[in-house]
């Protein structure tokens, strides 16, 4: 797999228009299969694609947030099995720095632990590899229409809870980083709740967190928002306050990297303070993830591990320093948030309100006893 | 006065070596009587001054926060008005503009009703113009050095207080902005505490808050930690959160731009969400301040006029995009914390806690009733 290359093709065969962007897919052009996403290292800019022909430059694209949000890296994870079961590469060396590309969303290893298992399971019950690479294909495809399918029955859910935590309609909605297309099958996590209220006529304004420290909220959802033709507006994360304080909204959606047993979630780093604010103010603190999000193999907020990224994303700006040279950085991912500041969790099987353990295990997670193991 | 000019002069006859850094002084070269101000804008990559020569020049300074801060803002602004006074301008009508170039720091204000009362109060008694305007610069003096005293008293207070809230020293001290010797006469109000902690071996750890959109934080608190030979460590502001969930922070200091009566504080925003995830975490939230930032003709919070800044400070990054074209930005510079939420006000006539309005009333505000009038 030393042979490997990241692609910008922004005037290339694979540049689409802006109507036809799409965030990920895989193509089969004469040179040989390869997956194609919209780096969103460069949104709002500029609408460039990666073409990863092999893991190595989907491990790079991984890492680089060139492709994100936890279960569009569920999608993309399979994907990347499927790439290196159909190009003849080792799937299970792909299928192992896939997994551990980034640490905290638990999509990622559910993505590619399905389309490796898909591959295993075709290998074993005698199939050539081929076809056995063609399951793994399968699955992927498989994992994207489901993923696109929960969002739409999220938004939908979403939308219903709404109106009953919010009588009277004309939200205001306060967000923070990026859960919509962007991160999705179909429309996203907490953002197609938001836009399923924009269509409804019922989404007075929508309130963007920028989201330092790599703006996803600034480059990615306003971009969306922009879009999608919603009123929105941007804030540094730290105005939310006083957003609250005015009364200026009326309830808060957030997406998940991690669900806990116990519904403690892992997402974006200043989730938490939001969850904090929303309780001192009475508002309330929806969480949207599906259910490949919840891991029932992690009892507790306590030991999800968080992923801890490199200082220069806070020290610098477009490679140049906005901080003394040398200064420390502590720049966490993502924050746990406790089950008891969740109002709800939303998922396509149900919304569960107030969070719990039972609950949550009730909804039939993936990964939860009793379920369909998937891993070999 | 439409004769100005802001001169950097980085290389120039006003430079002076790293050792040598004045935040703001008046000179007076051949050519006339200067104010120099460093500029703050260009921190920590470039230490550049820039020398005003009228009133128009300080007034861009104070509106591009190249010169900030409460306390420096009223003492800019008093020498604004000498400046005004020895130059032979309109003294009213520069300190009508003076004291309206930014509506919340109450000190701004201060600082120029007391050169301007100065200079009214020499003419009523008969003086030339020129001894006026002597007295006016003498009043600035008098403002800058009683500015550096109030700081060492702040400094002094403020540890002691330390001491009596957080048992065992070794602190863990959370701030936000910037508030230390580019802000003040002297080492400054919140900063001047942590520096105290700091030569008495008692700070274990400054955390830095980076202050979106800003970076007062990133530029100018960690250029001054690292002068000082301070352990900090920078963070996003949304990272803060997690930095109180781990039990990493035994006190969070800021200071203040404006205090009402009732003992409300308006502060650079994103101090409310730190007071409200203090409360939550039941960790002790310091406003140090001097009384000059107390104002009594502000009954409450909701009395303070808060500042909303352009939003392309959002929306924008070095003059480039981060967010899609037209995007609107919610971009307040303050936000305001209820007396409830305050452990203590640090002043250098003394700490008041619990933060009642009595109790600010009794430290002799000087726009206090009772207190010498300063205004004409």
């Amino acid at each position: 797999m030393a042979d490997h290359s990241v692609v910008s093709v922004a005037n290339g065969p694979w540049k689409q228009t802006r109507e036809e962007v799409s965030v990920l897919r895989w193509e089969e052009p004469p040179e040989g299969p390869v997956l194609i996403l919209l780096d969103q290292t460069r949104l709002p800019t500029e609408e460039v694609e990666l073409v990863c022909t092999d893991v190595p430059a989907l491990l790079e694209a991984i890492r680089t947030l060139a492709v994100r949000g936890a279960p569009l890296l569920g999608i993309a994870g399979a994907y990347g099995v499927a790439l290196a079961a159909v190009r003849g590469y080792d799937v299970d060396e792909a299928a192992e720095l896939l997994a551990r590309a980034r640490p905290t969303a638990v999509n990622l290893g559910y993505g590619v632990r399905r389309a490796a298992a898909a591959y295993r399971r075709a290998l074993a019950e005698g199939m050539a590899p081929e076809r056995a690479a063609a399951a793994a294909l399968a699955e992927a495809r498989g994992l994207h229409a489901e993923d696109a399918e929960a969002s739409a029955a999220m938004a939908r859910r979403g939308l219903e809870l709404l109106g009953e935590l919010v009588p009277g309609g004309g939200y205001q909605l306060l967000t923070h980083c990026n859960t919509g297309a962007l991160v999705s099958g179909g429309e996203g996590t907490a953002l197609a709740v938001v836009l399923a209220a924009h269509r409804a006529g019922q989404l007075r304004r929508l309130w963007v967190d920028e989201t330092r420290p790599l703006l996803q909220g600034a480059r990615l959802t306003a971009y969306e928002a922009a879009r999608t033709g919603m009123a929105y507006t941007l804030l540094a994360d730290n105005a939310a306050g006083s957003l609250f304080s005015a009364g200026e909204v009326d309830a808060v959606l957030i997406g998940a990297d991690r669900i806990a047993a116990d519904g403690s979630v892992a997402n974006k780093v200043g989730s938490y303070p939001l969850a904090v604010l929303a309780r001192y103010h009475r508002v309330p603190f929806i969480v949207v993830a599906p259910t490949t999000t919840i891991d029932p193999g992690t009892p507790d907020g306590a030991s999800i591990e968080v992923e801890q990224r490199a200082g220069h994303e806070v020290t610098e700006w477009a490679a140049r320093p906005v901080a003394p040279l040398g200064t420390q950085a502590y720049n966490p991912a993502f924050d746990i948030t406790p089950a008891d500041l969740i109002t709800a969790i939303v998922t396509e099987n149900g919304v569960v309100s107030p969070v719990t353990a039972d609950a949550l295990a009730a909804l039939g997670a993936p990964g939860a006893p009793g379920h369909d193991q998937v891993m070999g």
